[in-house]
């Protein structure tokens, strides 16, 4: 298959990731006799840096024309402090993914079996957790209008959902629970917010088509709850772009580390595949950013093209890496790897 | 002291939970000769049913003229499944925090050492957690405007912050923070709204006026992981209405059980002292509720007024009976007592 990639490292330790993944991405081309070809481009902090725009549109271009694109990380604490900042690298991030049309963003979280000590949570509530989290990617309080009074005194920020926006969510998230434990619950603030009551609406109708799915509810705040008492309940979880950018992340203090969760983010025409974590300014440069999210956001990307195998390999490496303790210093406390190292060893059991 | 207390047990196991609340301030008010009044109101589904109004004119009248509002919990599931109840019973609840200008929710969460085992989390990261949420209560998205638009094709919410709304909070945080640790941690997420940018840079300003107070950001997704991961490293968080929701139902986890979370909400003129947890229909009328939680909320009502004195016997009253396993079937899975019989040994204590 030949595959064009663009690959946008991004901010802090995007690039350092980035580079690991595409390394794997090489030797699976080489091995399964895949050409993927790979081209680089701005974005974040580091296309503000340079071209004080932090999605340059040679990198919007680049990702249209592509197949996949490859995301690092974005963010840096110089602008997150300054509340005044006129451009910020979130909106490079934000930009790409609705430019991309990008509306539904997936991030699997399961337990690691040899990770389960890692965790924060007892093993007896976190064993044989395995989860989806369909997050809504392109609406809600992130994309409405905001602004601030002229005075300065007050701010606004608007939340909308359609029953479009819904329901194409709705009917990705139903797809999954059927290939899955056909379980669906929609996470949601139906006692209190317009837009939940529409999304509950919504998705209870479309729930009628798919009669073998059991659809549930549950109210964000006790779903924050639930995702720590009792994780093994969750089969497919569906819900807003803000809810779901808490509870996964939340979430990700069930595999151990969120240097591991990865995520894919898709719409009608584009795909793209970014770890959960952020760009860990502090780690920068230093070898101890784990590679594996962005390697396994690497597998979804060929599980997304029906490259199956090849997305196992790359799954069974990461498996087998973690079983032989070859990990960063966040899973490996005692005698880790460096980023590299990682990489590299993924690398050699995929070749 | 006299105090006129308004009691509100509201829905679900509300009234059970509250009932044991208002023994325990009754042999308090005993034992340290005080005279404290108790009125009764309907609130919430309860109020519905009978009045078609989830906060009718008289609670709220009651409320008005009360020292104090002692309120049990709302909501009910025929409601919830209903995206198209014209009334619903949390708006009663809403209605009552904004009627008495309820703008401040305080969340004191912590890890009690002899349920360290109950909790799903690892008794080494959670011994010693001890953290005070405080919970913008009358503003953000709860109170803006929603609407559907005509066609019912989409819907909206809108989230508004003025300068003044943080300001007040800010000052109570800060000076809580004063009161501990001297630390103080504003969760926003103000890489993509606007109201979070204004919350950071209000904070920032207000903090100058309290330089011995230690004050640092973290974006809500972030939060919800370290809630997790490293939970002591909190003592007080401020942050808005939606997100202090979704936060403090989270941290629950840390205490073992969130029939134990007690919450104070305060304005300029009045006080109301409600647990955190909700009407948990399933459990209505079978004993099994947990009292602490709304007595422990009683016990805040006591130092709201400056009896400490009092405030301490109720908290050792709870220290003791849970050392002794005096405790509900959340807590003693083994052999556990009924509401009452916690409610009544607790009082027998107090005596
Ligand atoms: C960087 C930030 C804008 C982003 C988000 O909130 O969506 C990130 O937290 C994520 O979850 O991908
Ligand atoms: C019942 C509901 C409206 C309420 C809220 O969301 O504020 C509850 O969850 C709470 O935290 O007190």
């Amino acid at each position: 298959m030949k595959l064009k990639i663009a690959v946008l490292p991004g901010d802090g330790i995007g690039p350092e990731i980035t580079q690991q993944s595409v390394k794997v991405l090489k030797a699976v081309a080489d091995r399964f006799d895949h050409h993927f070809q790979f081209e680089d481009a701005l974005v974040g902090a580091a296309a503000i840096d340079l071209l004080d725009n932090p999605l340059p549109e040679a990198t919007l271009e680049l990702c249209k024309k592509s197949d996949a694109v490859l995301f690092g990380a974005i963010g840096h604490p110089k602008y997150d402090n300054d509340p005044d900042a006129k451009v910020r690298p979130e909106q490079g991030l934000l930009h790409l993914r609705k430019g991309l049309g990008l509306f539904a963003n997936i991030r699997p979280v399961k337990a690691y079996d040899k990770l389960i000590e890692q965790s924060p949570l007892k093993a007896d509530r976190i064993a044989g957790a395995d989860m989806m989290i369909y997050r809504e990617l392109t609406g809600g309080i992130y994309f409405g209008d905001k602004f601030t009074a002229e005075d300065g005194q007050s701010a606004t920020d608007i939340c909308t959902y359609s029953v479009e926006e819904i329901s194409r969510m709705a009917h990705l998230a139903f797809k999954a629970a059927q290939q899955r434990s056909k379980k669906l619950t929609l996470v949601d603030k139906a006692n209190v917010l317009e837009t939940s009551r529409l999304w509950r609406k919504t998705v209870t109708k479309i729930g009628e088509e798919y009669p073998d799915v059991a659809l549930d509810f549950l109210f964000v705040d006790n779903a924050a709850m639930q995702m720590i008492l009792n994780p093994t309940q969750f089969d497919v979880i569906l819900t807003e772009n803000m809810f779901g950018d808490i509870l996964s992340d939340e979430a990700s203090v069930i595999g151990g580390s969120i240097g591991l969760l990865a995520s894919a983010s898709v719409g009608k025409e584009n795909a793209m595949f970014e770890p959960i974590h952020g760009s860990y300014p502090q780690a920068t440069g230093k070898g101890i950013a784990n590679p594996v999210a962005s390697i396994l956001s690497a597998a979804m990307l060929l599980e997304h093209f029906g490259l199956v195998e090849e997305a196992e390999a790359v799954k069974k490496a990461v498996e087998l890496s973690i079983k032989l303790n070859v990990c960063t210093i966040d899973i490996n406390k005692d005698n880790h790897y460096t980023t590299e190292k990682v990489g590299d060893f993924l690398e050699g059991l995929i070749s």
